[in-house]
């Protein structure tokens, strides 16, 4: 493997996600949307986290706020896809879900990255990993600019505010993060043992919704916060506005980013995964 | 007292709040800012809840926005200061503080309102009475078009999320509460006791800030959910990104609205109260 030396370390790639944005600030990190954090705002005009598919950092079209900030970025970091681009990007997020430290791992299979991960999930508490297979090319997240990327997602933390203790916990996951890279560069990576659980992402589920696009139901107080435990059929998921229970009818999952804010207006309630033990290491 | 008839409820005066956004929806209520819900933001240009003042109402200028929106709930209820106006406004909120259900009692002395707050705080778990001393006339909130309002105060839930729990709970108090303002209508309202603690606002508190008006530090893990406990000198309330704490040094209070992502803008990390047992009762 070819050693990680060049690492960008970034937040408020959503400027109302104060974790990452306050961290940058601490520590001269790259503030991603500076324009949204001003406003304490997920976005202006357009997602920026959603602005980094390889076609769209290359085209020459409609280059106006967040898009045009991701062509700077890409600039700026050495640009997705060249030798020049960051050997790593982590990218710190917050989320209003139960989902402690996440690391979502968004490349298909990286192993070195995964036992890094695996390091964290031994010594910190609460800590996920959750795999994202997808193209990286295509991928539209900031992180895929670089050869791989961590995204840290913290939470439960409403938007717009900040969690000191979360804080904290986040700061010393990152730093952690450095050291691990450089006990692989090393070739002294501890090993985490087998037994760490890993949740690989398979869909989303949207809120039920009327015919004009209205949720018409919440999730239900029984799935409310229970993020990465298992869901069976006949389990309940939903609540109507009406009081009536909406019971799970699919597969056996492991539900992730339940009830996250930013998720309602892009038609998720949740992101369903699969348990597996490590199955990528 | 003169009976209470004619009665508004309203939500979504600020449009990520959606308890009352839902709630008004589901109900026929009024949905104070369908601009600002319909982009699930707190406001457009300007907070409507601070837009009621009487000298405002009655100006002609600047009328855009939701200073334009203000004036026309006002025309729709019946204008503020007159005797068309509503005989009570039941305003509902969220907060992403820890404060239960919180009822805000806006008038100086209103024993009516008051008896009635007492038999939810005794009827509910979780019900706080806070008390707001102010000038009716020249009050920026919603409420104030009325001759008597309640502004519901729920949390904690972050702002663009639904717990579904807490919704059916603010239901439930919206219902009795018009149960019991029917029951002092007719001089029966039930006894709740002396012993029920109430709340009254002192003043706010800020964040520590740099010259440039930057926050430096966060609420203190220790201070973080605990709405309505004694704080006294000496104890931490806030700790610096450099993870120094800051004790307080102020009188002995408890402290409500702490965190709350939507006072950041408004230099306010807290509001302080005084406990006293139904002052005004």
């Amino acid at each position: 493997m070819e050693p990680i030396h060049n690492i960008v370390i970034c937040g408020g790639t959503h400027g109302n996600e104060l974790t990452g944005v306050y961290l940058a600030k601490k520590h001269g990190w790259l503030l991603a949307n500076p324009a949204a954090a001003a406003l304490c705002r997920r976005y202006l005009n357009r997602d920026l986290n959603r602005c980094f598919a390889l076609s769209e950092l290359k085209s020459r079209k409609n280059s106006s706020g967040e898009l045009a900030r991701a062509r700077e970025i890409n600039t700026l970091l050495g640009k997705k896809g060249t030798k020049t681009a960051p050997d790593l990007i982590l990218d710190i997020h917050n989320t209003t879900a139960n989902m402690g430290i996440t690391l979502i791992l968004s490349s298909k299979e990286d192993p070195a990255l995964l036992a890094i991960s695996k390091v964290i999930a031994k010594e910190f508490k609460d800590v996920h990993i959750y795999l994202q297979p997808e193209s990286r090319e295509e991928s539209p997240y900031l992180g895929t600019i670089a050869k791989r990327d961590i995204c840290i997602e913290a939470g439960p933390q409403p938007h717009g505010t900040l969690d000191a203790e979360l804080f904290f916990k986040v700061e010393r996951v990152v730093f952690r993060l450095l050291e691990l890279v450089e006990a692989l560069n090393d070739g002294v990576l501890p090993k985490a043992g087998d037994k760490i659980e890993t949740f690989t992402e398979t869909r989303s589920i949207d809120y039920p919704r009327d015919a004009k696009g209205n949720i018409t139901a919440m999730v239900h107080p029984a799935l409310q916060g229970r993020d990465f435990c298992e869901l069976k059929a006949g389990m309940p998921v939903f609540m109507g506005f009406d009081g009536k229970e909406i019971l799970w009818q699919g597969e056996t999952c492991y539900p992730a980013f339940i009830n996250e804010a930013a998720y309602y207006e892009k038609g998720v309630a949740m992101l369903l995964t699969l348990s597996g033990q490590g199955c990528l290491g």
